[in-house]
């Protein structure tokens, strides 16, 4: 990854946001494929020369799946035309009704890709690719109903550990981190509550659900979480985004996290569309070298767009402004 | 009606849809008239040597109601600025709170028009013109509560034929498509159900519940029934459109049904007014010779929008995409 | 039915309320057949020497259906063990998920029932029968959502004449009574609201849905309705009973319709049972000459039960204690 | 005041509206001071030789609180960059877990300030000062739940008096405007229902709940009080304006209010933000000789728009079309 | 009083609860009135040479109004036929839809009546009598929506005092108890949050909502306030009773509070009436010298019953088992 | 256990029912210790020359905890007073705000007790003890939130085995059962639909949501699950207790399943309680030689209660019912 820039943008004049937009927002629009209603709520990582990702695309029918894609900068991308077809991984083929919201990672020899799963409603499934060409898919990580399954990015402690938010089987009113390891990405336990909901007069923004957003980013003061929260507006849920630094050690353990919001809905096309007045973070390219964060999220459930930070500055803010 | 020519544009360049938006959307603001709040969902048909058209306009008490209007090229109307004033039909005059969605066809001798009626809630209002200036309400076609009811525009086996869907009182969050006959547009009876909602995996947009649109138009393979679906989002319910063709002589039978959606909401006018991202098809002109098709429909329950499109591709695409 | 003896007890001395119970309630026990988890809400009638009966018995799988049966003095009753098989009436059979709570009458020359039929939801079942041993289903009267349809015991006007109460697909929160009307029991019409449910202030029995019961009883001063009325507790539903007095020729004309209850839950089979707190008329003998009525009532949704009153007194009291 | 002129624009050409949205909104954006998420629903009134206000900042983590603020010309604002802080007034410091929605209005020898306030959720914060610098905190007027809390701007038969809103905790269904005195600002008495919402068919628009908005205006035909409507559609609330004119000795009757509303959500700041489609008053200028008034409104629960209109116009449009 | 004995029976053998039932129990059935479907949630006082009480008796069209009875035993009562009519007290007649559960107490020279008062919604009312034949209606207390208001038997610094359980105007789900003070039982302030609901975790039965019960006793350790919790079980609210002591000069501060219930629904009459599992205490006679108290609450809000228990165990259990 | 009889009773004559009850039911009392307000819901089993169990004591805080007991007979029980006390187990311990309806069962060396157990909502505790006087807590199995959580008595392909109802937080209205296995009662994995809630019309007393009971049996034909099923009625849940079959190496493969219920609320102590109309079976000793059952039930979540059954003819049955 040495020779390879992640997309970037400088900080705007007068612009004092710790997270500023891309300039052509959204990079993905909704149409980008054929079959495509909206692209959205997905995940890339490095890949060879240049990125490889995981795209929530959505067809006509509203049909949920998710598709590879490639990118020599990170911003044009070529999605695939067809959704993934996984061959069997550490078990039999298991059922699977929908695929959404992808998150993917490297892990000592491969990219695992978790996803929200269609099991007999929504739960965590995982999968593996070597090249992102052949896929593998493995045992769903829980029981429904589950939402958001977020892997780190190496074993802590010998263990493969992922978050989660355990919710209901429709539009969750409620929902909470927590984590869980595995010794074989198969069998799960040591369930641990990670960060729950604010109550209203702290931060209004998060009191009704969260969850975990891209793979967590090892920084000196710990893992840097960036997660969405949600409130509940008497028009709707409105999706923004926050963060929070986990202990490196014990991520269940919560240093620090934003009292304000890092991202809200407020250009047209996070606030017009399938879903209105939705921010919702997948993934993040980071460069430790370079201080640069550049994070990727669906807007309005319809596209996919991206905003810049600097990692320093994040990690500051997040510990100057936590709860 | 041979010398009349429906409203048409041909298909944009690079454009693939089977449905395309006229480019001077919307064709009706919602203020064409002084009173109106909003003008939208619906009904027109050929008339005399252009175009009459039954249109709701709420006013700014969003009191709803029904006016007339004409236009001679079916894309600049001229709507009455008082409601339409209904004479005693085949019975007594039936009480009616509201008047809203409109349709229209001709059978025989005159041009039916079905509502949506407010009696003890939103049931199914029926009456008739000669002319567009004397109208005559009949009785109530069923009991509350009912909306989108749709009559067939010539008998079938010797009975008048309507599209409904039963529901309840408030903001329904279910609906199917059920057709009942009547011997004389006063007894209704032989109610089958027609079409019911998808599940969510196989075509989500049209999953929580659907409504018969424009009046059906007879195609070699049927009926061909436009029809909205609606999803339920966590930000409310979004409208999109579909086609259907059902067997001519029994259409209680579906022969086909898209799964994709035609049409949904994607511009500002069908995202952005009174209720966000609604596409409400309520009437088409056609014409069979010229292959062409121009489906009107309301946009974001505020203003009036037109579709265009090839009767025959329709027809393809509903056969070749169908659940 | 000269000879014949309606069933009846004086009422108790220091009982001054316009109805009273049987004193061996319930009449028929939950488990009076082999396979019935519970029988109540039940229709009987007047037949050849005795009487017949439609009833309402749930399997121990709560499969609701209707059984015949047979009594000699109308309290001990003989019901078949098979639910009735249909066979085709005025049109091809009608799916039918599942039957309940029916109600019987004699119109000219046979049997009428009608029952809440299990088509996509509720709506109202038809069938006739001669004999009690030969039955006929017939169109479905109404679109669902519809229960509790009670046809008069004559035609009105040259028609027949239903009551009934549209409704949704669940538990209803809401409900009132209407009456339609249809030349030959098949296509039905002329839809009018007859009864609707009171102010919480001015009588909160019957605040939340009320639905007609047994078949109206034509007396002096119009058809006697008894019907049920529901108010909707912190703790569920309680379902009661009353009375009303509807116009002899305009059935949609409300003259009286009592305030009080005349019968509400409290003894322990209405009380502790399947449904707690129901009391629920669906059929009512009576003898004009002898002055006497015996409304039979399903009971906490369990058992059968009876209660007698005097046909002058109940006129009285409605007309007396109207609303 | 006499040399002070209120902001005012004409009315445009072909606009023919009661009220017209000044041509520069929102004259506040969500940003205008550092911290704040969106800057709504505010309160202004004339203050030496120009305008103060108190303004409800929301800042990034969503909290609620309220600013001063000052203007020479009452468009363009200068806003603190923190929130009021509260001295005792006539009572110890009262909990306030949350300030929003206040009101400014002089009474005799000095400012009062009416707002929501969280105690235990929302109820009627009270609070005064002579200079906008010093602020001296009253206790709650009501037990919660209560919002919409406007005081009249002069005593009425000796007494302060207030409208408010009773409501409940949350995203509250319901809600009528009341009227209320008190002999002290402490204690308060005299609870007089003034207007509830409208049925639907008479007027959608303040069918769902309604609130009053900018301190009454005294007129010659009685106080003109501008209120927002509320309607509950099938994708949330929409808010709306409307004006009524209340006794002037009796303010809890009366006299007219308007069935078509003065202004609703249809510009792209009002249609579009934190929480779509909301038209909100909470002060409003005026100018008896100039014949003017300027509704302050927030719009979308994110930024601060003005209207303008003659007051002798919205007097008569009340009047002719009253409900 | 010095001669009057309060109702009383020496707790059983084998007993060890700190409330026991009266053998006899419901000492009030529900018919104890000719017009009556029940009597309950009832407040009693020593009158003359017995007792006087005021009685919630809904009748049979379930209207609910409050009457005057009188006791020689205070088990035995007379209870008037027609309810109480008031006259004008402090202001000119109240609208009030119904009345119900209401509290008794003497304070300085009268007996005060506080009530649930119907007026656009539930909130409370306010009256006197002198000699329980004369009675006269004050203002209501505050706006709607309110339940349980409960008025101390004397002043506190000067003022009188009421506790009173703010809520929403259908089956509210929430519930805590509030103090407020009025110089003149005419205008009302000083609003403060007493007690609140507990974690279902920490005491699960009052963990729904809470409302006072009878008028607070001045013991040693400040006032005792028996109140009524409730549970939402999946069957419904089930209402049980527990005790707290107030301080005495400041009684918006709690000392103890009983962690475990006092009495909960277990008996028959408690169990199944017209709304299942409520215990509900309206009224408390004690003697001190005595060390007894007897506890007057509705049952099943059907009936009338009484539990006895020692003021210096209640005290003593209530310190003990404090949360 | 080869001398020790279960507890059994001969089939009343007359009776025909699968399983009969007790006759003198409850067994044990909702006061069976000190400070219990309800003992239900509980599971025992043959421990040494008797029996052994684990008791759901709610106590009069309603605080749910669960308690060891002894028994010689199966029948007459010492429950301890006070609540188990765990010692660390597999891991540190676990937070457990609350711990109910437990079940147990010997597995090689040691008794394992799974229960829902209160971290951050209900899940899954798992423990384990050899002698009923020292117990040990284990990992949660699950996150939030699940409940009924069943082991199998013996491993599956070298795994333990655990049934489970996914749910939410509050009182669920919809539960299927899952089954997971674990290779070491750490880590779970391998999640499986068993099986799911039929439709309304098919079995009602089991349409709105089923869970696991007592710990399966195996016999020939598999493994012998009782479990519970809940119809939702317009007065709350009605919960009642089926049979199921499942394959004995595939366990998550439904061989047979009853139509009807083997057990519904019909008694006073099943119907009148804290929460009326509840059979919950949590456990059952059997006699493979002497063909018996004794099924231990919760009644009404107040008391506990006991059927037997003679296995061969539950078995036939279950085949011969099987849906």
């Amino acid at each position: 990854m040495a020779s390879i820039h992640i997309p970037w943008q400088e900080r705007p004049k007068d612009c004092k946001d710790i997270l500023w937009r891309h300039t052509d927002n959204p990079i993905i629009e909704r149409d980008a494929i054929p079959s495509s209603n909206s692209i959205f709520n997905s995940a890339v990582v490095p890949f060879q020369d240049g990125f490889a990702g995981v795209f929530r695309c959505d067809n006509k029918a509203v049909q949920m799946n998710i598709f590879a894609g490639f990118s020599k900068n990170g911003l044009d991308w070529e999605i695939e035309h067809d959704p993934i077809k996984f061959k069997e991984g550490n078990t039999q083929m298991i059922q699977s009704d929908y695929k959404y919201d992808p998150r993917v990672t490297f892990i000592e020899d491969r990219y695992w890709i978790s996803w929200c799963n269609g099991y007999h409603g929504p739960t965590i499934g995982i999968g593996y690719t070597f090249d992102f060409k052949e896929f593998f898919q493995c045992e769903n990580a829980f029981l429904p109903f589950n939402r958001n399954g977020v892997l780190f990015p190496q074993k802590i402690d010998g263990k493969y550990a992922m978050l989660s938010r355990p919710s209901d089987n429709g539009h969750t009113q409620f929902g909470d981190i927590y984590i869980s390891y595995s010794p074989d990405m198969k069998y799960w336990g040591e369930h641990r509550c990670v960060m729950k909901t604010t109550p209203f007069e702290l931060s209004a923004w998060q009191c009704a659900k969260i969850g975990a957003g891209p793979v967590p980013i090892l920084v000196n003061e710990g893992w840097l979480m960036f997660y969405h929260g949600v409130i509940n507006t008497c028009n709707g849920f409105r999706y923004s985004m926050g963060a929070a630094i986990l202990d490196r050690d014990n991520p269940d353990q919560v240093k620090y996290r934003t009292q304000p919001y890092l991202l809200s809905p407020q250009t047209q096309y996070e606030c017009v569309g399938d879903v209105p007045n939705v921010v919702f973070p997948c993934a993040a390219l980071h460069s430790e070298e370079e201080d640069r964060v550049a994070v990727y999220y669906g807007a309005a459930d319809t596209v996919t767009a991206v905003a810049y930070g600097r990692l320093s500055e994040i990690v500051k803010f997040t510990i100057e402004n936590s709860i």
